[in-house]
């Protein structure tokens, strides 16, 4: 194998992926060792194939300690789909559903649901420019709610929750696209939790929705109405096998989770990610020419996003970063600025790289 | 890089991929060329992928002589998630759509649009065990209907059309995942067609979605309704990059399209399915030891179905042809029996080696 050049991928998704996972999908990409057929070529009704996505729920439900009574399934169609999902799944009839607006997307969310019935905005940081996550008294939820919904990571604004919103009997939905398996998770709190993989879990193309069986109960009952592939129930009851799975994306993603466990799991792989945040953070905070745009108690340890002293010294910053080979540190057109994205898979000598190359930044520019 | 070991991969799909292609993928698993990080892990708004997702969408046009009144769309979901995309795009309030019952997946095409609106099945081979095509005659359409959906390939019954039903001003739309890009296709007597990538296109995780401007701006209209995810006109307004799509899937298609370019285009891969399926027939039909299971008329170049004398000789025949490196030869659990799919990527030494086996099968037990 010849050496290739790869650069600091700081892209907010699709991102890093650990190059050790890399490298095993090049080595076995003509022939999974045993099968004689590449994994792009394999039928979803094969054994090898069984076998992965076997493998891959069992070792997702040791990550992240999922009770038995969750099921993982595996789907298409990213968040976006799933800001629909849920209510065509989870909203009744004469219920509302209640959502808390910390970003641009929980605010689709919000959109996608009114098209399906009542949604309450019970909490909404908008008016501070997202900057935080909403205290406990801000949050005042309906009785009676279908569930509460909520964004646990904020990729564009770059805040992210530290305590889970306290919900009761009301079913807690989560979008964690951008940190599921990043930390350690309380499943137990949650009804339901669903994210895209190409985050912190593997390439784009993959869902993961882990969702309490009666959730799925729900859904079930809406069999005769609800499209079949919008139907959580339709992939609990067939392993996420009623039609062809995204293959190669629930593979990729099996060799992350296992890469994940052989760190150590959650635990080990949180302890990695405060470091390299808090690295960066100290940097951003070191003088004040840098200016962290998350209030410092939402601080995500995912997206670091943050600002400099004018729009031209941001401009300078990109272009010199990028020819540094420290790419896609563009922040969302919706917010401007920089943005860090260090998911799990984004390596520490990245983040010291960019830290002494901000250093060297403001010393030549400050 | 080390030799390694393939078997023949009959699959109805996912299915065998041209090698070239997937060597190439392998060469640049780490790292694009000049991009410095695996097509696993670029951003879909980067000007990389940008310009892979335009050059894919330019060489389907080329390849398929693509009207330019038409869009190319790149989905998620299958074909199964287009059974209820296609009426809650396209079926209006009193308005009926017009399907013709030809197997399986029409059957559950049809059941998805009942849950949508008023379905006319027009024709049906069902009492004949879907073993052939209906003939002109047989199919009476509704006046008004929305549109008209069939089948173009069943791949569970081995039948394909051989010319299109006559549909006049009614919108013809065609579920074609087992045959897109395997020959020719008029698009100008088509106002929709779809297909999963993952028989003649790529690997599975992509639906390739191409439908006419007038149809785009129905789906429009029900923009307020309709979730953004399943609505055609968000994905041609957006092209497919409302959200993140399913990137390496994409670019693993647009790779097979200029493999299919380099080969001659869909002129030259029919002439080459022709020929692959004419082996294969005619040994089914030598002796009369083995049996087509459709109608000769309705035969399809795709998926080769075949019956022998007894239960007993098929399972002898599945386990002798599996131990001679012939994988995937078993039929669809629905029809039993023995399918040989061998889509565009399928070699035709794969097909002479077939036929040897039957040949010799035939010799020892017939």
């Amino acid at each position: 194998m010849t050496t290739v050049h790869r650069v600091f991928n700081f892209a907010a998704g699709p991102a890093v992926m650990p190059l050790p996972v890399l490298e095993q999908i090049q080595r076995d990409l003509l022939a999974l060792p045993g099968v004689g057929m590449s994994i792009l070529e394999i039928s979803h009704r094969s054994k090898t194939f069984e076998s992965i996505l076997e493998q891959t729920e069992a070792d997702i439900r040791t990550l992240a300690d999922i009770p038995s009574n969750y099921h993982v399934l595996f789907l298409q169609g990213g968040a976006s789909l799933q800001f629909s999902m849920v209510p065509m799944n989870l909203l009744e009839e004469g219920q509302a559903a209640d959502y808390i607006d910390t970003g641009s997307w929980a605010d689709k969310a919000i959109k996608e649901a009114r098209k399906v019935g009542q949604v309450n905005v019970v909490a909404s940081t908008k008016s501070e420019s997202y900057n935080r996550i909403p205290a406990a008294p801000e949050i005042s939820l309906t009785p009676g709610a279908a569930y509460v919904h909520m964004t646990s990571n904020n990729t564009i604004e770059g805040t992210q929750w530290k305590t889970l919103p306290a919900t009761g009997d009301v079913p807690l939905v989560s979008d964690t696209s951008s940190d599921m398996f990043s930390r350690p998770i309380d499943m137990a709190k949650h009804a339901l939790i669903y994210a895209g993989a190409q985050k912190n879990m593997g390439p784009a193309g993959l869902t993961v929705v882990i969702v309490r069986d009666d959730l799925v109960a729900k859904a079930k009952a809406r069999a005769f109405t609800l499209p079949t592939m919008l139907n959580y129930a339709v992939y609990a009851e067939n392993d996420s096998l009623y039609n062809t799975p995204p293959v190669f994306a629930v593979y990729a993603t099996g060799l992350v989770m296992k890469w994940l466990l052989a760190l150590g799991g959650l635990p080990a792989i949180a302890v990695s990610n405060e470091r390299k945040a808090a690295k960066l953070y100290a940097e951003i905070d070191r003088t004040g020419f840098y200016r962290g745009t998350a209030a410092k108690f939402s601080r995500s340890l995912m997206n670091v996003t943050f600002r400099l002293p004018s729009d031209e010294l941001e401009t300078m910053f990109l272009r010199e970063s990028t020819a540094a080979g420290l790419d896609g540190l563009k922040g969302h057109r919706a917010v401007g600025g920089m943005r860090a994205s260090i998911y799990n898979a984004f390596p520490e000598a990245g983040v010291d790289a960019l830290v002494d190359f901000m250093r060297d930044f403001e010393r030549k520019r400050g």
